[in-house]
């Protein structure tokens, strides 16, 4: 595909016309009738129309105006419709799934119970993105923006019934610059470290409802999937004590440290396993039955397969579960292998059109010709692990169907086509619940009917609010959100207590 | 200048990657410690990040580490500093400046009143900006967004001391895709026409202490200048009765009408016209003086123009100012010479960097050099009108000194650099209190130090809510706030009532 069509598809139609001044064509085509591509953005707005006028005439896709009545009917009935399915006590059905073999006879079609979960810890992996501070001009770009404690409650995220018990924090050794957030500041939270995720734990009434404590790990991924392209080839590093060998790139995130640093005196290995055993060992020792779910999208389901892999060999019978999205591959055959044998259940969420899951291959695969001759042997060397449940953009008539990278890569695309997965004979369920909204958090996916903003995630005045003074200003943020390895490492003290008392967990569960 | 570095310059950083995909360089050159451009917008990562997994390894600008200690001081200081300067009695001034022939002696040094007032002015036809509606998925797309009993108080310009009597709305019959804001929707407010600006009149404090009942005309200008460059030769038109001729955009938008739309069976020029009319005859018949000020930026200065030259021909030894910012030439000197002769006091803001004020004569001068040869007539052609406040971005140790097309022509540029402007030969005053951030509302004009983020003036979730059902939707808009050409019919009753009694503007009015 023509570079510019790609750039052209995979971005916001109000930018549309400033990313494609090779394409001229001519004044004349430019219909009175037809509205121009709009942008609430002066800067982009004046550029557009200064091109014009110094005859670069800017091609703007056609625009059809929306007939809004079917779709107002849709959105009407929508918008008084819980967002949330009704959950269901699943303790036996998880028994069964776990004695029998990897998710035998619940994908395909896809169970009520299991899709349910699957959302469930998706919700989980998003909340690394929509917590996580991108600005760089704050002194705390990377970290979250919420202490562990507010976390899910900020997110709307209580009612799943989890508490945060702990933060992880990742750096690392090799060249990632789209990866590592970097506030431009010299005083700044951290200057090596990124929030990269959370240890939290199901409350006592979700426990009861799902058959065990509990355990989930969320790793934060990435929206740029550079890093593991880096040098793919020479950089496959063993992994254990066996013939297993993964992708450098995920291994040096996962177990960098710095002695100098805030928060990699630790790796975010070593983080992530104390916390996991210590609560492991709490809950066994009050005679309960413990699983560990790891959650991840793209790089954080990379994460989540060598999480799962060194909690697997050194937590004996504890079950584990990875639930990822759109996770490109990790590691060699030997890797899926030795993850099979230590009895780790692995279930990936590919979107047909992502191309992602379908790295570090892609590039051998899709992109470089002269690779084609090797593309055999790296398909070998990079493999997926576990079962797949394989879902289609074209499945929901809520999408749009062009090419869209960002859009295709999304989580909460992943989500929504997850929601309304039957089977892959059967179309979309009608009676789909999720927030179709969400889709376009941050993408342009949705039909234009759907009236729905693209990217429309974002804070009022992108945080700046008007003091006494009346002058615009960055709030200082609230003290108790401002990160501290103290701090965090008393509250996982604070989860214990609180996982005695009802009360403590009660405000945190709403239905 | 090279396009690409044009482009490059007056966008987003956080875009400029994806704008300059012509520029490769060695992937070597990404030094591990350099922190890649940010955004908080994953589409554009992720298509970022794709362009440089397809080898587009994209340039992008070294970022230098922001050493805070001295802004900081700076912005400690500043954040508790009122952001108003005081306002001083100038009704004695303003007589002898409207006896006084144009702005003699006040201008180089501005004197301080005058800068008071011109910023004063400024805000209003800011105004028209900040309350617009862009947003295509609305089916008020095009109208303010607020009612004009709500528009100051909305926007902080209560204090200001005036009140909304009015609103203009306008259509064209020239194709002017850029000017015109069109909803996708079928079932909209107004296929035709936009809000254009409104007519204020100064309340009993503020009426005393400027020495005169005010009343100001404000119209929306535009971030796309395109629309007075298409086909300028041809379409120089005759206004007024005598030599006089103006560019037939500005014109057509000012006259056009048509009986089967809703808000424009009469022209902009009628509305206004017949408002301000009734307002001068309502408070001649009190005994009190009267002036009308006429403001606008970009386009609207243009409209101001000819609202002035109207209004003068028609309404006899009314004092009339035009307050301008950043306008383009709108007509030929015969249009000049009748608008001093009728007593119009023109004041032109003009920032030496933005191009705007040299069209329709641009695109002759510096653009097209085979037009060379005709420059000199277009010149003659079009031409200046009145005085001239000369401003430079490099006075400003604020502002970015790179080339900027929109950040040279925003108006919020233009206020920041009046506050500071003390004469040609002496620098930016230091007691200049107007906010620094506004300046980057809608563009990225402002040094990194100052940490401000480009582009900020923006909405929570671009206006979705999350409804008790935890959808989000896009609210509906306050009843009172939909457009209807009745309820604004009434409105101007409800104002006549309302200048009568003190209280009623009590609380508008604030010190």
């Amino acid at each position: 595909m023509a570079l510019s069509t790609m750039i052209y598809n995979h971005l916001p139609t109000s930018q549309h016309s400033i990313n494609r001044l090779s394409i001229i064509h001519s004044h004349q085509e430019v219909a009175l009738d037809r509205p121009q591509t709009k942008t609430s953005n002066p800067a982009l707005r004046l550029t557009e129309s200064l091109s014009h006028l110094l005859h670069l005439h800017l091609e703007t896709p056609p625009k059809t105006n929306l007939h809004q009545s079917n779709w107002n009917l849709y959105s009407e009935e929508k918008h008084s419709t819980p967002t949330i399915s009704p959950k269901e006590v699943i303790a036996q059905k998880w028994h069964d799934m776990q004695v029998s073999s990897d998710w035998d006879n619940l994908l395909d079609p896809l169970h009520p119970w299991l899709r349910r979960e699957i959302i469930k810890y998706g919700e989980f992996a998003q909340a690394t993105y929509d917590a996580f501070d991108f600005d760089s001009f704050s002194e705390y770009c990377g970290s979250c923006r919420y202490n562990c404690n507010k976390l899910f409650e900020k997110l709307g995220l209580s009612r799943n019934g989890y508490k945060v018990s702990k933060y992880i924090y990742a750096m690392s050794h090799v060249n990632m610059p789209q990866w590592l957030e970097r506030s431009n500041l010299v005083d700044t939270w951290s200057k090596d470290s990124n929030w990269m995720g959370y240890v939290a734990v199901s409350d006592d009434k979700e426990t009861s409802r799902i058959g065990r404590r509990d355990i989930v790990v969320a790793w934060r991924g990435t929206v740029a999937p550079t890093e593991w392209f880096e040098d793919m080839q020479r950089k496959l590093e063993s992994f254990g004590h066996g013939d297993a060998k993964v992708e450098h790139g995920f291994l040096s995130i996962y177990t960098s440290k710095n002695d100098s640093t805030r928060y990699n005196k630790s790796s975010a290995s070593d983080q992530v396993m104390k916390e996991v055993t210590r609560l492991v060992e709490l809950y066994r020792k009050k005679g309960e039955q413990v699983s560990l779910t790891i959650t991840g999208h793209s790089l954080g389901g990379a994460l989540a397969l060598l999480n799962a892999y060194e909690a697997a060999s050194t937590i004996p019978s504890l079950p584990i579960s990875v639930i990822s999205f759109g996770a490109p591959r990790v590691g060699n055959i030997a890797f899926r292998d030795e993850l099979h044998q230590l009895g780790v259940k692995s279930l990936r969420m590919v979107i047909k059109q992502d191309i992602v899951p379908r790295m570090p291959g892609l590039v051998f695969n899709e992109s470089l010709q002269k690779f084609d001759d090797i593309t055999g042997t790296l398909n070998w060397v990079y493999t997926h692990v576990g079962a797949e449940l394989k879902l289609d953009v074209h499945s929901s008539r809520y999408l749009k169907h062009g090419f869209n990278l960002p859009g295709f890569h999304s989580l909460e695309t992943y989500l929504h086509l997850i929601d309304g997965f039957v089977s892959t004979s059967s179309t979309f369920r009608l009676d789909a619940r999720r927030d179709v909204a969400l889709v376009n958090k941050a993408c342009d996916m949705l039909v234009d009917e759907l009236r729905i903003p693209h990217c429309w995630y974002q804070m009022a005045n992108k945080g700046l609010v008007c003091n006494a003074h009346g002058r615009w200003v960055k709030p200082k943020r609230d003290i108790d959100d401002i990160p501290s390895p103290r701090v965090e490492e008393n509250n996982v003290h604070a989860l214990e207590a609180g996982m005695q008392t009802q009360d403590v967990l009660k405000p945190l569960y709403s239905v």
